[in-house]
């Protein structure tokens, strides 16, 4: 019976620990560019903790400073990566502050190692917290670099986030789990009533200059709108109206004539608004972030 | 007897199959730039079809939607990978029309996972077609990826190299072999008669600004024309000459002063023009694509 | 006894190898940037010597021909990759020239192949020479590839550095030892005496316009100045001074307001300057090079 238990114990445990075991995988963020060493001295670290590691970036051009697009980024991508990937995002602007560096878990079983300092916000909001560890620097820091007070990324982010995912440290080693919530930032969410669907622009397609909203695709079934219909779309920057106009919705944008607005559901299956083959953005100078609000309605 | 066709139809088969069996490399192109998730997110996907792949990037700074620049970087490129790499190349402004996804397999053992709309026009041309195969998106594509119609590069191309390149599916089971050839894009060809010599810029050596152009080596040596001699090159574009000197043939830039322009064979072994350590296409605003011409001849 | 010794010598031998023992890590630096395939292209060729290579990139935003840059970047990264990585930087301006290619094996264990025109400045410096090889390219260079000049960064260095890493070849294999000191560029160096620290801006921090030097913070203790103290800064490009005030030396920015200047030392443990949260390099006017002076001294 005492065997069977343990046994039983340890299955589960094994259990547990394998449904967010990780992979081995390390994939980084930051604002740094690429136009010098410290990416590629982050992946130094990295290797000299296991050779083993598979290395991968996201984006290395979050404009300087910009937590919201840190958030958006990782929101956007960490869900196609496997179980057990571990990311490290390091936008951080209160680097040296009391800021607190921790190793997010979330539901979905993917570890983010970052500064806590709103970079979290939509990876809580959308994957779900499963356990937040702080960061402890008395262990977790890569030795002799305790004179240097601002290279946070490569010396406790990079090597923790190594450490962690080539399992020499357990996620239970990072540190305490004091901390019961992330820092999140303010935005407006997106909403549906009386007929009217409110949203922001968390982010461009920047590449494209495509406009996307946080207005899911569910939304506009609400609204009754179908595709092939025409919708009212109004976007405003703080009290100025930027934009107002009849535009289509369509499946794809071979659907409409080249240079023409179109609206769509992007690949996150949020409402967007697109030029067919050109750049909305530049057109109309619209951009992205927490001023922003998009207004959509059905043409009477 | 019997056993020993068999056996030398097994042996035949396995040997046609080693002969282009994918070596687990992947290699990524295209026009999404580095500012987002899009090319990472591509990556997680391959991830979670085999963590044992090795991912490459050709360049993801193709100019969007075009297709010429996206065929030119292959052309460059793909040679230089071992036989059995899978190359994916995503610059598809007809996203959600009737083109085609395929996979072409080269004479030279290389795959491309592409929208079939002129992105092949120069491997088909210079590295020969093995087999065409249409993808099946029925059966390859992200599971429960079938609500968003715009990201064909993560869901569909992705997917599918990822699933060639590490075996979870042969090349046979990418779908059918419906397709004989390849979208081709209208160009200049390089030409050679009565002592001159016509091609086309294909593409700038964008970095240095040198001018890269689609006359082969060989047509230099019919013109008869030799290291340290002078010709005389002219560009074009449309109707309008922009450039009509006389200019030395180098075998190396040391050969010649800084500042000077210099004509040489570059790495792909075509004749080129640059600025000694200068930028040639910006000092005389000369470019690259199917609009542009260049003529030489020897000084007489 | 015989045997003994024979062992004895073994295994000295085998220690004195693994102690600079290649460990099938490369990392890739150039001044070709990322739009083109010339990149992925050396890539492909380490890739042909062995799939097991492990793959990286230092940056290739060098700016074209600065070989002061590219010692720098390397002086700045090499040292976070484990001992037996092997670095190829290509900032070649002299191709063609009778400028030497060469490996260097540092004293800390690292292996740079370059072209030897100063590239090596910093890292010699710093890291000492251990040992310097030429590449005898009638053995090292990709096969087929004679007939093209210009692009030794894929066919001499890429796979000279692939086939070292992967232990194809000894270091030994490499070429003679017939060199003894590389090409070093003449700067200025960091210097105290009465009671001033004088020295230059080797680089900048570019994503985030922070002002790096080359005074380590063992001068600033010389000096005597302390954390929270104001000292008096003066940067001079050649004759002309562009900045010249006091200015608060800080353990972290968040010590600071936003928008006020800082001295801080940086991850590299030398003196820098920055705007909190700004760009200092753009708002003075101030960038990097040989022609840069800083002066330091601590305000009356």
């Amino acid at each position: 019976m005492h065997i069977r238990y343990k046994l039983t114990f340890l299955i589960l445990f094994c259990f547990r620990q394998l449904a967010t075991a990780q992979n081995g995988i390390v994939v980084f963020q930051s604002d740094f560019g690429l136009k010098d060493g410290a990416v590629s001295a982050m992946k130094g670290v990295a290797m000299g903790v296991s050779a083993d590691l598979k290395l991968f970036d996201l984006t290395h051009e979050i404009p300087a400073y910009d937590i919201w697009e840190a958030a958006y980024r990782l929101h956007q991508t960490v869900p196609y990566y496997p179980k057990g990937t571990v990311f490290v995002s390091v936008c951080d602007p209160g680097v040296g502050t009391d800021r607190h560096s921790v190793v997010l878990l979330t539901k979905s079983g993917h570890y983010i190692v970052t500064p806590d300092n709103g970079t979290l916000t939509l990876i809580a909001e959308h994957l779900g917290i499963g356990e937040i560890r702080e960061i402890d620097e008395a262990v977790n820091r890569l030795k002799n670099s305790n004179e240097s007070y601002t290279f946070h990324g490569r010396d406790v982010y990079a090597y923790t986030a190594a450490r962690l995912a080539s399992r020499t440290i357990t996620f239970q080693q990072v540190g305490s789990t004091i901390r019961k919530d992330v820092v999140r930032l303010p935005y407006q969410k997106a909403e549906f009533s009386n007929g009217v669907l409110k949203g922001n622009i968390p982010a461009l397609d920047i590449q494209y200059g495509n406009v996307w909203t946080n207005i899911p695709k569910a939304m506009l079934v609400q609204l009754g709108s179908k595709s092939g219909e025409m919708l009212r779309v109004q976007i405003m920057h703080k009290n100025e109206t930027l934009y107002d106009k009849p535009i289509r919705l369509v499946n794809t944008f071979g659907e409409a004539p080249v240079g023409d607005d179109v609206a769509y559901i992007n690949s996150l299956l949020n409402f967007s608004v697109a030029v067919n083959q050109g750049n909305f953005s530049e057109k109309y100078k619209v951009f992205s972030g927490a001023d922003w609000k998009v207004v959509v309605s059905r043409q009477p």
